[in-house]
């Protein structure tokens, strides 16, 4: 923005929302140059803290009217860019829309603002026996609207699937400031926007409010670790274990790399460093009926030269053991000065194959990659090790990352499991999408966010046969 | 079409699909007047029988070029009109692309041409201990493709979700004749063309080949039927179950008239016909507590004035039982002369109000109203009873069949759970959408289908204020 066009927009914002929500100053807006991903940085023009639907709106008419592009941000946890302005984007937090609005018990569903942190739902209805079943790692501190946008999921999606099918209705300011709802009542007609919203990262306008759907408590969890030598043993007990017809809860896996972090982390349950991997798997459901499918699981995993299996004791043991995997990515921290987290799917049946190709790329670098897996559902967290200050290992870690993405695309698999595209993948995209696979989906977005201003340019490569898409706006930006 | 464009399209047609692919005359066409809805029917301009996605795409590429409006058909089992030519379109019959193509038990998909029946699947994979979850009454007869294009469910679709929770990937054909592939790999990035294609009722393009998920067959099934004098009883139970925290594969319901119908049919069990409703009540899953389960389900049922509660004392009994059921629409015809089918979905716990409020409605016109639920989400078939000889009837059965819709939407429900819009409910859908959300769904449609070209005007109302969705197209057509 030029400057004086700035000054009249400070202005109007301060006078729509007051001066407490409006952030413009440089040291201010330092906080918010990136978000959890953090290879890619910029300052957004300014930062906007609305207080309501309404807000929202008046902020989002002006910025249409004026053509000033700007992106929603939730928590900033997301590990993909798709919150960073990198091109002097106004910001609009949603952290003061922070409310749990309303919860029906008997038809299993809460309205929450966009704010509000994933963790305290299933904490607010915990005592009467319910829960929000998408668990991201960062669940403690992001938000419902964040989730939304990504399209969260969670080590207990493989049972439970991730956000989008848990999201039953919500409410939208649309590019041009216009607001609507979406869902909210049982299988609505027309098509599924919320299916297209859910996961949109923030491409089709801002959501205000969120009806999500709220799962009974399971009546008993039984949750087992089963450790390996080998961790291709571990890749065929998990092969076994979904072939027996068991859908476990839960089906997650860390490498040797990921068991020294975790193990030098804040929660270390004592893994021995030396096992190729370890399993937790856990089955919840009716009691009845319950010890039996763990005793299955636990003799699946046996058949599989495992060096140690057990079942966790009490409830005290599975959320040790929970809370160290929860804190895997964090715990690299302590083995290596930085880390970039990837994010691919791939068939199950690929994992041996897919393991040693990251071990290739890993020793093509010369950069330690920790395997962190959501294992039953083939969602794979590589961490790659780096230290930036060493002169290109930054840039090595990146390529890396892209070259472990296009292994998953190879066996047909995904880019992102549900961590999203944001700035970091777009141009993986092509190894997923055809150029007109890509001007259909750009199409899409034009259908919601004509002149590209709702967090512009992210998700997506300029496909070179897409002239028919349209850039007014993105020409036109100051 | 005018006679002459019409010769030059039947030769072109011709030649491309052979000639045997192209029905053009009167008495061919008759049997396309309408699918499983009847009330409004229509002449096509032509049936084709495309045999592949390559004759579908020319097909479609000419249709474009010279701006013919056309409709893909399934079985034409749907019961909204989706498949209905009002205005003379082309129909193309996916009849003829009817082949299984590709079983992945490793992986659990199954890819399908868009013609092959939905029960065929199930049975093709059975004997390894496979099926497919979806499961309309009419799977016998149905296609996938249909079933993706109404975003069929089903009586299991309590525990297993509909279509759109099991389609992976999609083969499209354009309107403007493309060929895109839509998701395909697990956890596909990008928009969720996947979930927008799934029920938008052959607005989008023409689904040619589908990927879907298989299931394993659960390990164990038991069912238990519970006859109660009054309905309201039998809501109660229905609520309790669910409360109880218990998931039920399937829930149904069935009322005192719908009870006659069956009774009357080719598949009476000898339920008797003074009851008020009888719920058919079935859990799956691990063998080991699935008694315990289902002896759960009998207890609570027993707590609601119910006359007799039984479990099914084998395998044959539960196939008896669920032949009963999936005919009920059928059977109507053995009580009634015609019948109008709705679809409408409530919250569970509004359940005894909308049914006092159907069976005021059913007063108001004089017309008998059976009732058939998925009882367990909400979802109500109402079957509205009239004979077409008598003047007016026919009339107010489908007046009859907007204000249940109306009474459903103003519960906070919908006017469809599994039937879609087709042209049986686009008025009906102001009942949910404002104008400004219906613009969105119709920017939607935009995307994909710019000149109104593929299933013309079918789903959506035209909304007032909707003057900037251009219907170029449909103005200039022949």
């Amino acid at each position: 923005m030029d400057p004086k066009k700035r000054d009249v927009f400070i202005a109007e914002m301060t006078r729509l929302l007051g001066s407490r929500s409006v952030l413009h100053r440089y040291e201010d807006l330092l906080a918010y140059e990136c978000d959890g991903y953090t290879i890619h940085k910029g300052l957004p023009g300014a930062v906007l803290f609305p207080a309501n639907t309404q807000e929202v709106a008046a902020a989002v008419q002006y910025m249409h009217r004026q053509q000033i592009p700007f992106i929603p941000r939730g928590a900033g946890t997301g590990l993909s860019g798709g919150a960073t302005a990198l091109n002097g984007e106004v910001l609009i937090s949603l952290a003061r829309m922070n409310k749990l609005l309303e919860v029906d018990y008997l038809n299993r569903r809460a309205v929450v603002q966009p704010g509000y942190i994933n963790l305290k739902l299933s904490n607010s209805i915990s005592t009467k026996g319910y829960y929000y079943a998408p668990d991201p790692s960062s669940q403690a501190s992001c938000t419902i609207g964040g989730n939304v946008g990504e399209n969260a999921g969670g080590a207990h999606c493989l049972k439970y699937g991730v956000t989008t099918n848990h999201v039953l209705g919500l409410e939208l300011v649309l590019p041009n400031g216009d607001i609507v709802r979406l869902g909210g009542v049982p299988d609505a007609p027309g098509y599924d926007l919320l299916g297209v919203l859910t996961g949109s990262e923030g491409t089709m306008g801002i959501v205000t409010e969120i009806t999500v759907r709220i799962l009974k408590k399971p009546q008993g969890v039984k949750t087992a670790v089963a450790l390996y030598d080998d961790v291709n043993d571990a890749s065929h007990a998990v092969s076994d274990i979904i072939a027996a017809g068991i859908v476990p809860a839960a089906l997650e896996m860390m490498d040797n790399t990921a068991i020294e972090g975790v193990e030098s982390g804040n929660y270390p349950v004592g893994y021995p460093r030396d096992l190729g991997a370890v399993l937790i798997v856990e089955v919840d459901g009716i009691e009845a009926g319950l010890q039996h499918q763990i005793d299955q699981v636990l003799e699946v995993c046996r058949k599989h030269n495992v060096r140690e299996v057990k079942q966790a004791a009490d409830a005290d043991e599975r959320a040790r053991w929970w809370a160290n995997r929860k804190t895997a990515f964090g715990a690299m921290g302590t083995i290596s000065p930085d880390y970039l987290v990837q994010d691919g799917v791939i068939p199950r049946s690929r994992l041996p194959e897919v393991l040693a190709e990251v071990a290739s790329i890993s020793a093509k670098y010369g950069l330690r990659i920790a395997n962190v897996f959501h294992a039953g559902d083939g969602n794979l967290h590589p961490l790659i090790l780096f230290d930036s200050r060493i002169p290109g290992e930054k840039e090595n870690a990146v390529k890396a990352g892209s070259e472990v993405l296009k292994a998953c695309a190879e066996v047909g698999g995904s880019i992102t499991g549900e961590h999203g595209v944001g700035i970091e993948k777009m141009e993986d995209m092509r190894y997923i999408f055809t150029d007109e696979e890509i001007r259909v989906q750009l199409s899409l977005r034009e259908a919601f966010n004509p002149d590209n201003l709702c967090n512009p340019d992210k998700m997506f490569p300029n496909p070179a046969r897409c002239v028919e898409v349209k850039h007014v706006a993105a020409a036109a930006r100051p």
